[in-house]
């Protein structure tokens, strides 16, 4: 099957579960797991072992009875699917305490997921370096964006700012906005936005808690 | 209709959308708007104005023809619904990037959420005040949890420590663990875990966008 082909044919639930999939199988690599059987995927996720086997024959990673998965052949097709056999260039849109939660967490150079620019319109901050990277002017997104052919920005401004720097992203020529401003962007067709709504995590949360409350009082 | 009824008759997808049904509302409240239509609804959140009056109907949110919504009425209802007609008392382990930005997150407690405990196990931190808070000894959850009545448990810590620290939480008898590690915690039944995984959402993002690549090769 040719990736194209791939694309057409994997349901959106499915691809919501295959970053799962794709942690767990690099998980098992790491501990040198050669093999790994739906049932013990099953187990370890929590999650029913013939749902992990028609979400894993839509893209043609089939298993071998008694065998099992290779776990570095399936984890080179999620790969695939995901787009994550290639590097992106991210920039920054905000050096607050989420644009540091960003800076410092782990692995994404390794994955594949380089900061190339940071960017700020407070005064203090234009100017400061963090590692290789100096804080530059947000006035400056869509030059300097353009530049770099950024793939990816980044919102972690105050939502009253986001709108205008995902402007500015887009007309420098990134294909995908990651918001963590709690607010909705609106983009051009063609290009992906994902949200992180902190808030609307933890009201989901809540709802699940409240909803628990009545279970418990019925029985 | 009460409470409990409607809790039966909300299904998961709707549950979904209700935060950002509640974000808009409160929006339009602080705009002092007293009605709002479905297709004003439809416009500003860029869904389907059929899809959002069969999501208002699950719980009696009937607007009127050609009045709309009462956006109070409708807020308090979503409110109740999502189980935000309550205040919560969080607790966070690690007072790392994560945690600092949850520290700093605008809002939290005007919205019921309040930070009552601040923990890590890092020596240099422990001691360490921030605002009225000061960071204990993360060995201490399940004692002072317990005593302060915790309702949720935040995990901002590396991922090797999340599973150890979600059994504290729910040992000291938190009902909703909100897990920012970047692994699956195991609890208890009748305890809700909500997960915010980095990774997993860039890597939808960088699906999306190869999808995009896929279907602008086709055009």
């Amino acid at each position: 099957m040719t990736e194209n082909e791939i694309m057409d044919r994997v349901p959106e639930a499915v691809v919501r579960r295959l970053p799962r999939y794709y942690r767990y199988l690099q998980a098992l690599e790491s501990m040198e797991e050669e093999r790994v059987s739906s049932l013990k995927m099953s187990h370890d996720l929590g999650l029913n072992a013939s749902q992990i086997r028609r979400d894993l024959n839509c893209f043609g990673g089939f298993g071998q009875q008694g065998y099992g998965y290779s776990v570095s052949k399936l984890k080179g097709e999620i790969e695939t699917i995901l787009g994550l056999n290639r590097s992106y260039q991210l920039i920054i849109a905000g050096v607050g305490n989420i644009g540091h939660a960003l800076l410092n967490y782990p692995n994404f150079e390794k994955r594949g997921f380089q900061i190339a620019a940071l960017f700020d319109i407070r005064p203090e901050l234009i100017g400061k370096a963090y590692g290789n990277l100096v804080v530059q002017n947000g006035k400056e997104i869509e030059t300097i964006a353009k530049t770099l052919g950024a793939d990816i920005g980044v919102i972690a401004t105050p939502k009253n700012a986001a709108q205008e720097v995902a402007d500015s992203m887009v007309a420098a020529g990134v294909r995908g906005i990651w918001n963590f401003a709690p607010v909705e962007v609106a983009v051009r067709r063609g290009v992906c936005v994902e949200n992180i709504h902190l808030n609307d995590s933890l009201y989901s949360l809540c709802y699940h808690m409240a909803a628990e409350d009545h279970l418990s009082e019925l029985l």
